[in-house]
């Protein structure tokens, strides 16, 4: 963790400072929860916490989480509300508090009602989205970040190899789905990163399948997307195997995807862009006969949210420090057909990378 | 389910149509996946659904969601948009097939990047928090939802048993936790509907606690609220129980507790005013010598959100019909102590209501 709680809030004050604004406002949240220790619930309960450039600091916390909020440690204005009377008056205290003309907000966490609280309270405060700079504090992970997300990404692991051990023929994606689940928790997952992909067949070309109650069969590929929360931190892993053989040609087109995949361990290393990693990622594919099955980015930043920045793609000129985790993930989608991601978590180095992600990316054809 | 796709998108149309509005827009989410029948993720990616007031309908969907999108037989206009070039483009192409001067938005769902980019598609578009309105249509449940939340009630119910059957004196708060999150799944749920509270002691007086590493003692509370989610639908269930015997005035506590909640299904019928429960309910928390204890209101409804409209309290006037599911759970928290909740799922019906949660409310002291 990086200092105390002061030292936290003062990076938010000086991120709006830097952008120019006077204030920076937190709602429950990645970036909430680096700040306070505590994984307080997004829910239809206002709870924000807001860093001034003046070095100010301020909250409004719903009357029945004080209790929790006591455990933070916070020694700044706390405007509380209760469900019975609502929270107008606190946003009315917060803002008049906060005195300030411009306020930046997480735009992909923060929500509607939050947002139309604030100008309710201050019709003339201007909310800025600054989701990229406020998150960009949590891009390069501290040595303790790193060692939770290891044993997400172990129990994810040894969860997997179980699953697969007890697969059989004529197991339908769910109830493999649910073993997968089981194992993971077994495994001492705290919770799912996400929803888990357990998807055979045609479904697998959807990047993003639903688990349904058909049976795996003989030639079908098999892919799990998938990843335990633990520590706060993610993991996310994609591997896809074959049940009981492989055609050639769906066999070339995972050579394809792991030579792509391989490339994004090879080039990452601190100082890359993420517009270089995708590029040099994607151009493997894209140079394959199956270039027509690309759908997807290169990946995403991994960290206590399961996508976060850096965002791996062309364009994206980021340039990607010592410290960053992400998720190297080529894929190829034949429609109707098959969909094949490998997917690792992988921390840059000053030298080059690790894959944080040891699961074998070798095809391997599962005898069931 | 309610009709086709068509009539449920005709639904959204006349909430626009009844709040003088040219349109609504869906993000994923519970109103989302009610529409569309698939469990599309809400993450950075943009993927909007708006239902005009004069019938249309119109999309925007990340390419790499296509393939999943054609499950859903939506034949209206869809802009997709790819990770390489943004979604500036899609959205403009969505503004402008919608032609929208004020759009209906679900204020607790949408985020304010979605916010943001249509108003920088259409800088005079009025967006109007419409929360309540859109949700309204989730209230009353059909026959098929209920059946979900019966099933994942039952889940609920046998994984707390089964893990009340193991908990030895000494277990921490932690383990607990687990050994119920491991029989949540071993008893079939799809995915929790939140994040479990296990709480002993004085962290029991914490209403949203976090599992701490302490063990449990005899004399202390072991509050449990978790829910399964099934088919979509959530359970949402505390119980409170004590360790190896219990003092006199947690008793008298509990019992007050408990009287509330019994008024809370005594009165529960079609037509009922959420006010009018919340009120019975906390005048028996507030005739009692622990009035000061209150921390929250009576309840909340429960659907595919674990809090959703009606929120059960005073100064809601809302009148609540049948089918509509709430949550029962009067509680009391003394600083420093314990807290004591029970709550229930409480389906209204015409003639009154029906607990949908049946585990016994009966004080038990837990014997380890």
């Amino acid at each position: 963790m990086t200092g105390t709680l002061s030292d936290r809030l003062a990076d938010y004050s000086a991120v709006a400072r830097s952008l120019g604004v006077d204030a920076v406002a937190l709602v429950p949240g990645p970036n909430f929860t680096r700040v306070v220790h505590h994984p307080f619930m997004s829910n239809e309960r206002p709870f924000l916490l807001a860093a001034c450039a003046d070095g100010r600091a301020a909250a409004i916390v719903p009357n029945l989480e004080l209790q929790s909020w006591e455990l933070v440690g916070f020694d700044g204005p706390v405007f509380d509300w209760r469900d019975q009377t609502g929270y107008a008056e606190a946003f009315a205290g917060f803002m008049d508090y906060l005195n300030a003309d411009s306020i930046a907000v997480e735009g992909q966490v923060m929500r509607v009602f939050i947002h139309h609280a604030m100008t309710a309270a201050r019709a003339d405060v201007q909310i800025v989205d600054a989701e990229r700079e406020i998150s960009a504090l949590r891009m390069i992970k501290t040595p303790e970040d790193i060692e939770a997300m290891r044993i997400a990404i172990q129990i994810s692991e040894r969860a997997l190899e179980r699953t697969l051990e007890t697969i059989q023929m004529g197991h339908t994606e769910k109830q493999i789905e649910q073993a997968l689940v089981l194992n993971l928790f077994a495994e001492g997952a705290s919770d799912h990163a996400f929803r888990p992909i357990v998807a055979a067949a045609e479904n697998s070309a959807r990047p993003h399948a639903e688990a349904r109650d058909v049976p795996i069969k003989s030639g079908d590929a098999l892919l799990f997307d998938f990843g335990a929360r633990w520590g706060g931190f993610c993991a996310d892993i994609t591997r896809t195997f074959f049940v009981g053989h492989v055609a050639d040609e769906d066999a070339e087109l995972y050579d394809t995807v792991r030579r792509a995949n391989n490339l994004g361990h090879e080039i990452a290393r601190g100082g890359i862009t993420a517009h270089e990693i995708d590029d040099a990622v994607t151009s493997v594919l894209e140079a394959s006969p199956f270039a027509e099955y690309i759908r997807t980015k290169t990946g995403h930043g991994l960290g206590r949210e399961v996508h976060e920045a850096p965002y791996i793609m062309r364009g994206n000129r980021m340039t990607l420090p010592a410290g960053t985790v992400f998720t190297n993930e080529p894929g190829l989608y034949v429609p109707g057909r098959l969909g094949v991601r490998i997917e690792d978590d992988v921390l840059i180095t000053d030298a080059g990378s690790t894959s944080l992600t040891t699961f074998p990316t070798e095809l391997r054809v599962l005898e069931c």
